[in-house]
């Protein structure tokens, strides 16, 4: 029985993951601040009597105080600021709760001598990628926001802890996940438009940005596979995502159709939706395919489920949103 | 009469810098902690009245209050620990002085609507570099150093900045820079053991790491030539170096050669001098090249000159160092 801290355990892929590593018998300290994530998802976790729940802020340099030693197999640091858009409003907030949240947990890591990282990095340190499909060695991107700078600068800083000290790293790039628990991004905000206002969809952009999500079972399946492939580099870096992609306008399709309506569509225009945006996403997942891995779920069944679900889950769904 | 902010002006590269301005007729106020810069570097350019130092820590978010406005032409940041080696005692000395000072002068920027800002990065930034001679675009590099991660992670947050906020963005990757008012690296650290014990020399390594070094004349006409040439892209990043490098044991023998001293050499052994440590470096600078820049000197001559102005300044070699 291994034991595990998952730091934004009470997020959307962190309580997934927290619920399969329970489901595989092991034991699990989750680190959140209840600042995004939602209690209500670790509800089964905590009836297992494995789980434990810390609620601390890994912008603290001590939140992992106590909680981290040699014998904890695997910390997966995936508290985050999720949303990739511009904040000039908060223009620090990526810095801090992505880099040096990150630096904190390397470093009481390093000081209590917890041997491996698992890093939930973005597709989005490929900026506007130079090559497509995206290979993880695809010639050195230029950042396009804030938040993807901010992910390869925490990615950077696990990378010279593995080679410094000895802190094995996985580093995974993931696309946009979606599926059960999702509570932040374009089908949430859709369908919430939507829920409101049946008529009438608001869309960033001009639809036709290219982009790739991957199904929330079959991202945890990848990190399954990388942790237990045999491995002798310092740190591993894996995309997550599908081998294919879909429009903006395909994806509102079936959202549109999981919900029965059939709004008049208002685009902003532009080929990017905001600042930073990426008009394609399409990582080459190689890598981890080479190793067993192949997803379930295409792109338009992922997007169903989590429509499928939000409407099952509408506590989610925000009541006003412009 | 342009007007420009250069922060650690009072460093080897930065009152260099500063000295080259005023040379052009331009106006520059110099910022620096003096932690590691010197006032007596900036003698000359004090005696112009176009230069003011004002002493601040740029890892102060207020550092740059006052001091920026639109008709600043150009922000160069240079203030950075510039010290590559792993360090256990501060390791959060790289996140602070690299990453975060160049977040708080990003941000500094933005709000005032300083328009420019060159950045000094660094050709460890590309690890153990996956080609040689190394092209800014070359396969995504992995870190290997706290001091390349912090800087590709200030990288990131300058290409960020410039594609959310308009703010035009020059990256510089140097490899390490020698001349006069060098103060800090390897020919400092064997010419202070030299004048101590000219009979002995402690080599970190095998002597045989292959590294570039670029004098500092050249990497300011680099600079130059970089900021005077038509560009339409967010963000300019250039490899400044030679097209040759040297080995340890080279750079020894011209600096012994420079001292007249036979000392017995004393290796560490590895190829690598210390945790992070690159057995080569050797940049691709065909795209500073085609600008029409080309080194005067060669890395012999750099280290030939360092070697002097050290003799001549022995105030800064330091007097006891194992």
């Amino acid at each position: 029985m291994a034991r595990h801290v998952v730091t934004g355990a009470a997020g959307f892929i962190g309580s997934a993951l927290v619920d399969r590593l329970l489901a595989q018998g092991d034991e699990v300290v989750g680190v959140d601040d209840l600042s995004t994530g939602r209690r209500r998802f670790l509800e089964a976790a905590l009836a297992t009597g494995r789980f434990r729940l810390v609620e601390r802020d890994v912008t603290d340099p001590a939140a992992l105080e106590g909680l981290l030693a040699p014998d904890v197999a695997t910390v997966f640091h995936l508290a985050a600021n999720a949303d990739v858009r511009f904040g000039v409003e908060r223009p620090r907030r990526d810095l801090e709760q992505n880099t040096i949240a990150t630096w904190n947990v390397l470093e009481a890591m390093r000081r209590a001598g917890a041997p491996r990282i698992v890093f939930s990095s973005t597709g989005s340190v490929y900026g506007e990628a130079p090559v497509f499909p995206t290979p993880e060695d695809c010639p050195f991107p230029v950042q396009t926001s804030l938040y993807g700078a901010s992910k390869l600068a925490a990615e950077g800083l696990v990378q010279a802890y593995a080679e410094g000290f000895g802190i094995r790293g996985y580093v995974f790039r993931f696309v946009s996940i979606v599926g059960e628990r999702y509570q932040h991004g374009h089908v949430l905000d859709f369908a919430a438009q939507l829920l409101r206002d049946p008529a009438r969809l608001r869309v960033l952009g001009n639809g036709r940005q290219r982009k790739s999500y991957l199904y929330i079972g079959d991202c945890l399946d990848a990190i399954q596979v990388a942790l237990a492939a045999p491995s002798t580099r310092k740190v591993e870096i894996f995309n997550l995502g599908t081998d294919e992609y879909v429009t903006v306008d395909d994806s509102i399709a079936v959202i549109c159709e999981e919900l029965g309506v059939t709004p008049r569509r208002e685009y902003t225009g532009g080929d990017r939706g905001w600042i930073g945006d990426n008009p394609m996403i399409l990582l080459d997942c190689k890598r981890i395919r080479a190793l067993g891995w192949t997803p379930r779920l295409t792109i338009r069944e992922g997007v169903r489920r989590t429509v499928r679900w939000l409407l099952e889950n509408r506590w989610i769904v925000p009541e006003a949103r412009t």
